[in-house]
């Protein structure tokens, strides 16, 4: 018997070799260009009206242990969001805050799967999704976001995938809209059937919509609360995209419903939230601030976003005028996930490609098969113009470098 | 098929009944005196010297996602900590930070036990202990702190304890010291005994240490540190109680030693650390800061162990003066744990006691029963003397209201 719990092998980093590959290069003094970060407070400054916020509540000693479910100004903050942007009625009771919302992640397959006990995931998918629903003996029932359909669900495939698991249903089907890695914003009309699937079928929807703000060129996102009245599902979100607080640690899940099975969840979900005691508590209140104080948060989100918006679409048009790659245009959030036509180059695979880039030119992305999506990469595109152009423009010329002859 | 994972029903507050009575009684409008909150900040404000640093921190706008093993100005602070108290040769690398202590217990349950396999607690135990353990499949080996030895360990019989679990030997043993909820600092001896005897059968000692510097009656704390050299070990710590910041939920792990297996619990530890990206940042600079700080630290330490000293003290006078309570005269922490002679009163056991206490007085305690130990209650002595006095004399009224009759 060895030491380690058998299941602890599936909680590991699946891009571990590049980012011990960056590390030793830092360590050796090289500078890395990482275009591999989903963390705008690297680029742009978490507001002042946010960290007056936390500011305030240190200064008024917010610093006891909290609800484990969270503070009640934080969760009622919340409720009053999904009013205002989603005409959604709920209140605090439907709201739990989590440390992140890897944390909900973590507490929704924990709470929902016994091992062998069955997941939609849709690849691209964001690996974390992968590590909890296998640490808890999940096992996952994937689909497809279709790069030929912009990366939507192709709802078809989507019920013939249920189908073909008749006998062991799926517990939940879990959607990121918009998405990381793809930077898809959902058709309302995709989502629409997707949640009348999900009703027909009984499974839970879960939907991870971290980056509800980061929607730009002339995109519409829509939550599935909005559609999903009188269906099951939980919402995952919180402070650090939209609120440019990546290092609050600051998620939320909201669970709309209030049918028995909806109950159960929340219930279960708060059990969880309450063992570990609390979130950040400071943190908590000035999230609640700031999610109150609409003005000065439009006023920065709106600058914020044009600023992605126009860093999204230049990244994509260097990205497309190379041979070399192509990227389906990013509507939301601000990733690129390009196909990379490995074909015309002398790489065995994405991983090749993206450890070569890191040797040869210290530049750090990420392998599509990382999001178990073979052939791609993810580039983020919050770094400022001139280095995204230089950046991108050093891998175009590294791809020329290693194009195989005609 | 229910929604709900059956592990999930592991996941439960024990004392659910006591908690949701005391929040209705409030909602009514009654005020509720409550002893039951292991909560330092509530009664000691959170040191200026830690809010202002936690203010630079925000004002430098280190609100970018850190490693999420944790910054490593904390870690490297963490183990100067260590050489500094303990004289134990660590460094950044040994230190994991953890959301709280309860997600290092989560951490290491999750990384060690599989379904079936065990893991030593000693009655009574911090409820968490527990719960992250069932939900991991595992099974408790119980032993016990023995209230006649002063609630310590009695390594005889732990030795028989483990002998008699010959064939399914427990990964781990699991000790608080000091302790909430008895108040007990291990003996050094008792320690060296235990340390021996892990090394005697392979398990690894895992000593939850969150208290360490809340020590008082002329007591000496021994960190497992400092006895088990060569001797796998888990140091569970952090900033909640030493420093005054339960809301900070900034806990850490101490794996020190260099074999083998230390170095692939570390390994696995931190998977789980990076999967869930960081802990709370701007609070990680404070508190680093604040490890490093130690003048202003040990100036607020030394005033607040002492009023907690005196408080506990006063306490556990006017228990032990009854006739229907005593207490081990507790040498740490901040919790009282009498035994409560239920034969010379009219209730079936300590939940009845509990919870009749509080829809008659208003007040609120933590039956024994929920850490394991029936037939006692846990009173947190942090609240300030009057209030302790004036609770304690109605606690000790209602007994006498409710006595038997000779």
């Amino acid at each position: 018997m060895g030491i380690l719990s058998k299941k602890s092998a599936n909680v590991f980093n699946p891009i571990d070799e590049e980012d011990t590959l960056a590390e030793k290069l830092e360590k050796e003094g090289k500078q890395i260009l990482k275009l591999s970060a989903g963390d705008p407070p690297k680029y742009f400054k978490t507001p002042e009206y946010i960290i007056e916020a936390y500011i305030r509540a240190l200064k008024e000693r917010k610093t006891s242990y909290a609800l484990g479910i969270g503070v009640k100004e934080l969760r009622e903050a919340v409720a009053e969001r999904y009013k205002r942007m989603y005409n959604i009625d709920v209140n605090e009771d439907n709201v739990i805050i989590t440390q992140g919302v890897s944390e909900g992640i973590d507490f929704v397959n924990a709470a929902l799967l016994d091992p062998g006990n069955k997941g939609i995931l849709f690849r691209p998918y964001y690996p974390l999704y992968m590590i909890y629903m296998r640490e808890n003996g999940g096992i996952p029932l994937f689909e497809n976001y279709y790069e030929h359909l912009s990366w939507n669900v192709d709802v078809e495939k989507l019920e013939k995938t249920i189908k073909k698991e008749a006998r062991r249903r799926p517990k939940y089907l879990l959607v990121t809209n918009p998405n990381n890695p793809t930077g898809t914003v959902l058709d309302r009309k995709v989502l629409e059937e997707l949640v009348k699937l999900a009703n027909e079928y009984d499974i839970l929807i879960i939907s991870d919509e971290i980056y509800d703000e980061i929607v730009f060129n002339n995109a519409k996102f829509t939550s599935i609360a909005e559609l999903a009245k009188g269906v099951p599902h939980i919402i995952l979100n919180g402070a650090s995209k939209s609120y440019d607080a990546t290092g609050f640690r600051l998620g939320y899940m909201l669970i709309p419903e209030q049918d028995e099975k909806s109950m159960l969840i929340r219930d279960k979900l708060a059990d969880y939230a309450e063992a570990r005691l609390s979130a950040n508590v400071p943190a908590q209140y000035a999230f609640a601030d700031s999610l109150n104080n609409t003005k000065a948060h439009e006023k920065a989100m709106k600058e914020m976003v044009k600023e992605i918006e126009e860093r999204v679409n230049l990244a994509t048009k260097i990205v497309n005028e190379s041979k070399f790659m192509h990227a389906v245009e990013p509507k939301g959030a601000f990733y690129l996930f390009p196909k990379v036509y490995l074909e015309k180059m002398k790489f065995k695979n994405d991983k090749d490609f993206v450890i070569s880039l890191l040797k040869e030119e210290g530049i750090q992305i990420t392998r599509g098969s990382g999001f178990g999506a073979e052939g791609h990469v993810r580039l983020v595109a919050l770094a400022p113009k001139n280095i995204l152009t230089q950046t991108i423009n050093k891998i175009i010329k590294f791809c020329e470098r290693h194009k195989k002859e005609a």
